[in-house]
């Protein structure tokens, strides 16, 4: 369904060709200050357009807050928001020999099997569009998460074809057991991520290797993919439920639920499979002490009293967050829609020649960061209202007596 | 929480050292013939103990149906599945010195982040027994979609370690590009693969390595890490709902779930993000015709008129199932529970060694395949019967004339 | 949360006082001819102002499709709707003393207990605005029931204060046990319940009266409740889902979301509880044929071959319908905003007498009508997916042999 | 479906003639005392066989904790719970006769129509006996509900027949009016009511009166209805959830979830509709002091600053609670199974006469008293659990400063 989280429920609605795009936010706490302005950012930063390896349609893309808020604070009421469709280009889309062919890899066949009814756009909610709820919806959880333990939530290019921040190498198969990368996650921001414009790997020679390999592809009409990895900074240890809904498994469902995703990594992920368990597992050691309100918390959380040495577990551990960084790598595939010729068949299974016209993307890895970040951002939020509610059910309860250990709660979290 | 599934929702319960461990199923169809003997298959594929590589402890696992059935008829109703928790062995996991560290890279610290309450066990729903009643579900799912549709699942070990039944090569990144992997994945099934017990790679010299290495590594009381292949032959297209629920998101989040995992692929994966759009893209082509009850099954629901060339989609297309058999692969880490010594702190935060007495299995990856093939079985059931329901729906409507091109929708589907 | 239905979900949006109200509705058949007009006759019929005893603000509540329609047609998308707040009036609810007073028997205490934040209309949600967009879905849902089924779902008004349509007797403590009333509801339509404007109560006699009884209350600025009873007829059988999802619980749900509801019956209803079981039971008799088509039905699924003779039940037993008129009665109280004066306590627990200006609904049951004729589509719709989805889902296996009593399964639903 | 609530969310499963009956609690508080001892005596008090006028079936039901306790602690993990289908009598239904007719008012025949399989008991999981699950579960969120805020859930008989605890009156057309019954409900409890076995009427002379009632309906092997009325003392306030789920919507979903029942009402319910404005509403006053801890709460929540006068609210405005009791009626129908002979038809459509066999229970309002609290319980844990989790996420912000008036919120509810 076109619904994600539980606690922190977004439902989205909207394809390309259509009047609007947009979303309903149920669930955000009452009293946070939020306005168009909180949202608009990461809007902008999705947008295509802002440089020349990306696709040079000009959305505009301004959300305009329905519901939910008054004189700029929430009222805890559903929030909807809304983006109008300005520039959809028909044309592009609705030639003849577009409509004559379902584009290869593309969602055009699957969706007329699904639905049985041909939009004019093909796959119309398969659309990059239809992702601008989804970064409005992020937006407001990203604020509360900020606001409330000073979460931070950081995405960039780890890869475009072979070409890679951190390459697997014998000694480091996965890039967990690197030290630079887990020095480069600690710190790591969106303004330096930005820097790096347009294609977001946060490494100047990285960079620009990326970047002439991408101009590469579209020279000659053609795409390729890539990875992005993700950092989530000063979550609180505690988050994910048992057994289904392990943080991870709806990380993974949340980012493999982006279009033109092919998988996805925890920690360590796929290399960390090929490392010893005795290198693998993470020593605890003790925490060093966080003072409350730091990175701008506004809540007195404490943070927990164990760390670990190494963070091979991206900071989950048995499916629930440990206090520690937690990391994750999406790959995204090479678009599908290419100026190249290529040989398929027709509706009614002719073979021939299908030739895309207009302006494509040859990499989205670059523009899928702040959707990465925002659905990191949503899985948090569900995850810590989820544990909220649990820790604070407890804490009314008597405090137990006698055989069993009993781990004393912190008040409110 | 608990519960998988929309319309066929598994809800499961029990840890390792309480009275049983099961699970509800709510939304099996009428009318199914359904006995024990449908299920205990699986969950004795599933049980450690099958080999000198696995965990020697025997439980013997038998599931008892509890309702939902009558005569050996489903009713429609929940069925309720026991399985009694007879050898917990308590003392391998009660000594003292287990009591005072928390295991590292195993779930009891974030357990008790997450509960502040310790279980005798450590992380009690994290242990493996609790995948039992998902295999139990997956059982049920399964008998279904092979009656009602033919469906195949099979899944195997793809490696262990560095040891790859395909390794990625600069030709190959992905196995997806590779026709030996796509011709054996027509084909493998079940029996094969059980014949390379104890690894469960379908391959005599892949086997024989990877058995060595699990050797290897139980010799110096260490532990080891690999993935599993799965695919899914004779699915019907249409499958996976925009734009959350993407047939490969909720695939990914199943998986995922499952203890010890670390990563998921779908089709070519992050191999696939190497690959030129030019070759990755997957060309239509007539699909053969296949006689109605082909594959054993039941209905007459007709398979698409087009199918792709390649299939780096993995069979999976904007989120949408296209007929072609899906596969995916699945990393898990290797098992944190090893004999040797370990560096680490206490609960009270204080520096020792850890060491952990009993019986470990130094690779679940072979274990793992029936836990795959069961968890894509209850994505598959989910999504097959949310895709009925729409078709159903849609077939209900008076025929639609004119401008708008609308595919006649088979009956039934 | 602001989510109704599993399978066909109405997501809404919106308070009086912000720029739009509106929903998404997710998991509408694809391939349906919709457009604004199908919908905005409901939304007409839900407005106030249609008559003197009516509050005269002009909401003019124009409808408008943001998404999933194409050319008219459904594209099986979430269907965006919106409808702009035009007419706020503010200065009715923005005086000081209503800022001072918690309106007694309104939302405005609770909603700030709830959400510790005070929004300037007071309990926004609670604003009989928010269901606009319920009537906007319902409208949706009950084209398809109507071309799928035949299906027809009739309100009216039954009572206002004292006024009965069918006044209990001791020989009919219940209107179920008087063939006046099932005769009546066999027939009823909308078209004859808006020729009694502005009570809708469909009697001559008894709608004068309470024409006059809501004229009585309007002179002294005092306000009287009501009930309104609604009607589905052709509904099929086997729609409810044991055993929390009956259909008279989750109609009982949607009707008890209503902004000032009461109570709800089904069928006999609390008169029933006082009439013996010999007479309260439903005998079966053999139903009459109806051939496929009437009612306007598109669809072919036939109707039970047993109907009741008596409907105390409803149109359900044991939670199911069973193909024979489905009716409830909703109540409804006075409202609470009068223009007499009150005395209560301000926000700050002080007495003091609050007088609320403006122009206010002496009785909210004639406006009632459309919303339970929505929220009942709602319900409807949901239960028909359900239950077409197990029909498909059953009529895939093979036939089943033997020994159980198995009745064969139509084709379709 | 199976399954109640979102945040305490119940799946139950089984049926009168399978192995067992029971459910899965999912989301407890973890760390809460509990054991067998604490769920039992609802489990009796629901028992058939109390008294001379219900049922002599004796069914032990004794309720076996599966898992998510150690040393009487819940952990915060899935609860599953288990009685046995002891008792099973299959030949009072298995007979020839029965075998040939649906029972009228009966699940039969609805059974069938939903799943086109005939199960032995006829409609299997609308017996009785399904209920098991829903007090076991009700018992444990009553526990957490009474330990964390001292509430007290109570329910009694209210009528049988035409035999009323409160019968409306002209002047008092809803109980609700009358200080007799306001004064009754703020103190009754459950002691008091099993005093009045076997009716459950807490009152002697209408006690001895609905026990001759129904001593009569048995005598001529005939059945009668009744209703049962429900009081929650010491709720907090701030529960419901706008706008689909609010309190009184899900308390009649509840409600009307439980075998035979026919209506509900909140407040002043249907006799209210009947009341003008100017006395139905409920004027503010300053609330009592209530010393934290007081009612045995171990939690330190802070009882509302204002409550109301009268109570035609039923504690509930806008769909939230606001702290006064709340209070609800529920109509149970006369049993369908009766001794006297009934004409009807066959399941082939042939009129003939159905005596039914056995020992039928002629009124089970008594027995459903038990029920009703139950499901009160569930709703109202899951209600208080929403609501801590918005109150805690809402006291994580930074306070509001300036124009809107916020309200200071409590910690940790």
């Amino acid at each position: 369904m076109s619904t994600f989280g539980t606690h922190f429920r977004v439902t989205t609605y909207g394809e390309s060709h259509c009047l609007s795009v947009g979303c309903i936010v149920d669930g955000c706490p009452p009293g946070m200050a939020l306005t168009e302005d909180d949202i608009q950012p990461q809007m902008t930063r999705r947008r295509p357009g802002q440089s020349a390896i990306t696709t040079p349609r000009n959305e505009k893309d301004r959300v305009e807050i329905q519901s939910g808020t008054e004189f700029g604070i929430t009222l805890g009421t559903p929030i909807g928001l809304r983006v109008m469709n300005e520039n959809q280009r028909k044309q592009d889309y609705g030639n003849k020999t577009m409509d004559l062919y379902p584009r290869p890899s593309h969602a055009d066949w699957t969706y007329l099997e699904k639905y049985g009814v041909k939009a004019s756009s093909g796959g119309g909610r398969s659309s990059a569009r239809e992702t601008i709820g989804r970064v409005a919806a992020g937006a407001i959880a990203e604020k509360y998460l900020r606001e409330a333990y000073g979460i931070e939530i950081v995405a960039f290019t780890a890869s475009i074809g072979q070409e890679f921040l951190f390459p697997p190498t014998p000694t480091h198969p996965t890039a967990a057991t690197n030290p630079e990368f887990l020095k480069m996650i600690q710190t790591i921001d969106r303004k330096t991520v930005d820097n790096f414009l347009p294609v977001r790997c946060p490494n100047k020679e990285g960079s620009e290797r990326m970047e002439q390999l991408v101009a590469d592809f579209k020279a000659r009409e053609d795409s390729i993919g890539g990875t992005v990895t993700c950092v989530i900074r000063n979550c609180p240890s505690g988050l994910g439920e048992p057994c289904f809904d392990k943080l991870e498994a709806t990380l993974a469902h949340a980012m493999l639920s982006i279009p033109a995703t092919k998988g996805f990594e925890i920690g360590s992920g796929f290399g960390g499979c090929q490392v010893p368990g005795s290198i693998h597992n993470d020593p605890f050691i003790k925490a060093p002490a966080v003072p409350p309100g730091q990175n701008g918390a506004s809540s007195q959380v404490p943070r927990p009293r164990l760390t670990t040495k190494t963070n091979n577990s991206g900071g989950i551990q048995g499916g629930i967050s440990n206090g520690a960084p937690i990391y994750f790598t999406v790959g995204f595939k090479p678009p599908a829609t290419i100026g190249q010729a290529q040989t398929t068949a027709t509706y009614d299974e002719e073979e021939g020649v299908l030739e895309a016209k207009g302006r494509h993307d040859p990499c989205v890895v670059p523009r899928a960061v702040p959707i990465v970040e925002s659905m990191a951002a949503l899985v948090v939020m569900d995850a810590v209202l989820a544990q909220q509610a649990r820790q604070t059910a407890r804490s009314l309860l008597s405090p137990l007596k006698g055989i069993v250990p009993v781990q004393q709660v912190q008040q409110g979290v």
